[in-house]
Order: structure tokens, then sequence, then C-alpha cells
């Protein structure tokens, strides 16, 4: 049938010759995309522009410790709510580059090479996609490091472990250089997870940076346009921010929820991840409450890109209303 | 301060030099850029590949006349609850690339260059993200056509009117193509918006493709896997499609809402542009009755870009659940 068409449209007279052959015009399939788009977004803020640029996803199997004060039947529900897969958890990870005008400023840095070759390239992406999106890692004037994670530092260094932004000052919230360099505290600190945290901050900012940080206090600006706040629970120095330019705000939570499904959803929900989980959702409710009052824009580094959003309450927990994509800037 | 940590962790002695001289290490500030990441984004459903692939946007000023049967304020306080700037209205606009594998299959064609100029590049822009995407024109195999509106049709033809796609059997719904072509319907179509239809779908289809078109019939399958069905009402002949691999489904509906803010949140609106806006709401009842029920992923021209998500019932109204951005495929 369809062969026939084609045969008519070409004005083809032999249409009587064997369907079983190819059409006259044949042409080869086009060939599967085996990458996706280079995920960045670009948005404006007053006068500054930030360009919200993805590191991947990691995605994983549900475990029962995943949430400690939940059971996994009631995730796998808030999940398939979401029309989420159930039984695994996807992580999203999504790093700033802000241009203030004066200064080309990084927020996070993402998991780094050497997670990007263990993930098979699910993440550990920033480097690559921040050059997709332009941006020559030599020209980033300071990196502002939200906390003390590894999907948030690791980035801050080459494969071969030297500092990936070579010209950039590396900023990092006082109180949490202080626990994490703290020897007392790290040979406090329990075996396994919290003992790795320790030595993977070791690595980066002693064998890495050489302790080259300049540590910065909540309630002052860290950068223009760029007030740092006080966000504890997720860390001891868990940091967030508020980016303002003229009439333009928005707040740039870090991880005072991580996936909003099911994270702002069911915010009393406590994660492994959270050192802190009590202050944490403190911290949680406090934030959201205040943004939902405000009507503010979030970013956030764990929402699926690009991340940019509002929240709504929703029932005893939040939404994110996720802001339309601008295709044009 | 600042100056005074850089210059200290340069390791300088003369940080009592005059503070109002730039750093010793003064860079350039980097530039901002000036384009949105070029917007496509890539998903499969089965062993198909989709690319959804921006033509960008285009933002008005929201006229007493857009909706027929709410007031003006009724329409802004909608476009509020969704944090959408009042008094104006944005559409965006998405058309597809599908490869099948063995056809490579364009759905719908956007506003067209000529647009892209007179919008200054706000849309119009199919033909350019498409290539960014990395497809050739040429190689296309089918383009299926939705309805004969200006900004699903006007992409068929380059800005000197030959046929954008080349290589590309042309397939138009059968009842649409008989509804557009049709003189006598042209004779009585009210001057105005209409007559400029009848007009730009006989420059498009007569002067520009002539009239080398495949008209189908809803029920049908058009390309492997897409089958078209009816959805009429915005148009005589407007089709949505059922895209099918394996245990992967998804709705493509077209123009069955247009932004789901608030055509979606509110199905009973009637919109100018709908030319049976009671059959319109008819379908759009009837089709989002049934994807909710059957928890079908949709896939929306109109919805703010990549424009796939799930629909769940929503007071008297419907909202649609974007799906998460998947950083890699």
């Amino acid at each position: 049938m369809k062969l026939t068409r084609r045969h008519a449209l070409a004005g083809a007279a032999a249409i009587t010759a064997a369907p079983l052959l190819p059409p006259l015009q044949a042409k080869a399939a086009a060939p599967m995309a085996d990458k996706q788009a280079p995920s960045f977004y670009r948005y404006k803020v007053g006068d500054i522009q930030v360009t919200v640029v993805s590191d991947g996803r990691s995605t994983f199997k549900l475990e029962d410790s995943f949430i400690t004060n939940a059971k996994k039947e009631e995730v796998n529900a808030a999940l398939e709510k979401a029309f989420l897969p159930k039984d695994v958890f996807t992580i999203h990870f999504a790093p700033l580059v802000i241009n203030t005008g004066g200064k080309l400023v990084v927020i996070d840095t993402g998991n780094g090479p050497v997670a990007k070759t263990n993930s098979k390239g699910a993440n550990g992406l920033f480097g690559e996609n921040m050059v997709a999106a332009g941006f020559d890692p030599k020209a980033v004037d300071m990196v502002v490091i939200s906390h003390f994670h590894g999907d948030h530092v690791n980035g801050l260094l080459t494969a071969d472990g030297t500092p990936a932004f070579p010209n950039a000052e590396v900023l990092v919230p006082a109180t949490e250089w202080k626990f994490w360099m703290d020897d007392g505290e790290m040979s406090r600190a329990p075996a396994g997870r919290m003992q790795g945290l320790f030595k993977n901050n070791r690595n980066v900012f002693e064998a890495g940076l050489k302790k080259k940080v300049t540590p910065y206090e909540w309630g002052k600006e860290v950068a223009p346009g760029l007030l740092a706040v006080d966000t504890i629970g997720h860390t001891p120095g868990h940091t967030s921010y508020v980016l303002s330019s003229g009439s333009g705000k928005v707040y740039i939570q870090s991880d005072v929820t991580n996936n909003p499904n099911p994270f702002a959803t069911n915010p009393g929900w406590h994660a492994f991840f959270d050192q802190d989980a009590e202050m944490a959702e403190k911290t949680r409710r406090r934030v959201y409450d205040m943004v939902v009052a405000e009507k503010l824009q979030v970013q956030g580094f764990h929402y699926p890109f690009p991340g940019l959003g509002h929240i709504v309450k929703d029932g005893a927990g939040y939404q994110v209303i996720p802001a339309p994509w601008n295709p044009v800037i």
C-alpha cells in the first residue's frame, strides 16, 4: 500500500513489479542518535545570567534503608503517584554557572570525571555540558560550594587530581569547612559512609586544592548578588543562596530537598543522606513555607533538569511547579 | 574585602596598595551568552526514538476576545495561579522527529522560516534546532501533518517557497485536506482569520508542494507504529496519534489543548482558534479522561518544551505532570 502510493507519486509505471523488492528510491534508514541533547538551560535574574548545567543522573535500587521513617511500599506508592518507576530511585544533579556581568561563578561541581567513568557516562557530565554551553573552565572566577558531599565537590578536580577551575577562588561554608577538616570529628565519625565522606573531602581539599579555599559566612554576599543563607541539617554547614538582581530573585535551595518526588511531597521523610534528619526536616519546612509565602522561584540542585520552579502547598506536603522552558533568551 | 582575600591567597604583600585599583590578576569579564541551548530532547518509545524539537514560542498581549467564554480577569487569575505573567499569553511549539528504525518521520513543521524573520527569532526555529539535533532535512522520509494551521504547516516550505523536506512523502488528514482545498468552503469562509488560513493553505500545498501529498484516514497507521486518531473540533480534520512500540506507548495529542495553563486546567474554556469550540471541548474531555484512566504518557505540541508528561484530574480540570528530563539516553 505504502509502496504503491510512493510509486504512484513518483509517477513510476512498473507498480506491478514484485512488491517484495525495495522501493526504487531506497534510502538508508537514519541512524539512531546515541546522545541526549547537551543539557544546559539559560535564564535571567535581573541583569544576571544563570546557566543550569546538568551533571547527569544516578539511578539505583530502592533499599528499605533509603528512607528511615517510611516503608518501602509507601515510597513506591509516592513514586507511582508521580508516574515514576517503582523499586528504583533517580537522583538528578544540576550545578549552576552564573554570570554576574563582572564575575563568572560556579555553584557546586557535580560528581566529577572519575564518577563519569564509573557510571559509564550517567553522571559526572558537568564538565562536558559546561563546555557545550560555551564556558571555559579557565575563565571561572569563583567556585562556591554549598556543602561537602561528593556530588557537589568532586568536580573541583580533574581526572588526574588537579584543580578543574585553575583560576578560580574556591569559596566554602566556614562551618562546613571546620567540621570536615576537624581531625577529632573525623576520628569520632562512624565507619562506612561517614568515614568515606571525610576521606573524600581530605582528598579533594588537601591533596587536590592544597587547602587553597576561602571560607564564607552566612548572611553575607559570597559573590555579587549571591547571598549565602544557613540551611543546616543535610550537613552541619549546608548552605543555600538567594540570588538577586534588580527585581529578579531566585532561591537556590541546594539540598533542602533531594528529588521533589518524594521529598517535597513528603517533607517529613528522613533520607539516610541527611546527617541530622530532624534538623533537615525543620529546615525544609521553614524554607518551603517561606518560598510558598513569598512566591519565590526556586532552583533545586536535585530537581529534574533544568530544576527551576515555584512551590505550592499540596495537602501535607509541597509540590514543585516547573517553570516553562523558554526556547529563546 | 574580596580584593584583600584574593591578594592574601596569591601571597601578595602589597595589600595596602590603593584598593580602587583592579586586582593584579585582572581578567576580562566573561561575555553574556546570547542564545538559549538548542532546544531538542530525545526519548524512547520501545524501539522507536522520538526527538522533540522546539520551534520556539510566541508571546502576545491577552485580548478580551482570546477566550470567548471567560473574562480576562478569570484568565489572568488562572495564569497567576500557574506562576505565569498576567496580561500576556505564551504559545509554545514542539514538532517531533521520530526514528522508527526504518523511517525518519516528522510530525508537524512549526511556523517556518518567514515567521523566524518576522518574530526576530522567537519562533520558526524547528529547522535550525533539527539540524542542531543532528538531522538532515533531506533524510526525512515522511512528514505527517496533524492539521492545517500555519504553526503546523508553514515549515513545510523553505524561505524561497520550495519543499523543506525534498525527499519526504507529505501525509495529510483526508478530512482536513478535503475541507481546506474545497473552493466552496473557501468562498463561504468569513473574512479575516479564516480567509487567511485558506489562502495560507493554498500557498503551502498548491504553490509550494504542487499538491504532492498523500491523504490518510483515521484508525490506520500512517507510519510504522504511528496510529492516526480523530480528534476533531480544533479544525474539521484535526488529528492526534498513538505511537506504540513493544510495551512503549505515547499519546501525541497535537492541539487537543493549547498551553495546558489555562486550557487543561480549564477544559471548558473556548479559545478563538478552535474552529468548532463545542466539539473541541468534547474531544478534549474525552481524550483527557481516557489518558487519565489509562495513565498514558502525552506529548503536547503546545506544552512547554519538551512537552512530555502525564495527566491527572485536578478539581474540575486537568493538570499536566511533566516527565523528568533524562540527561542521558
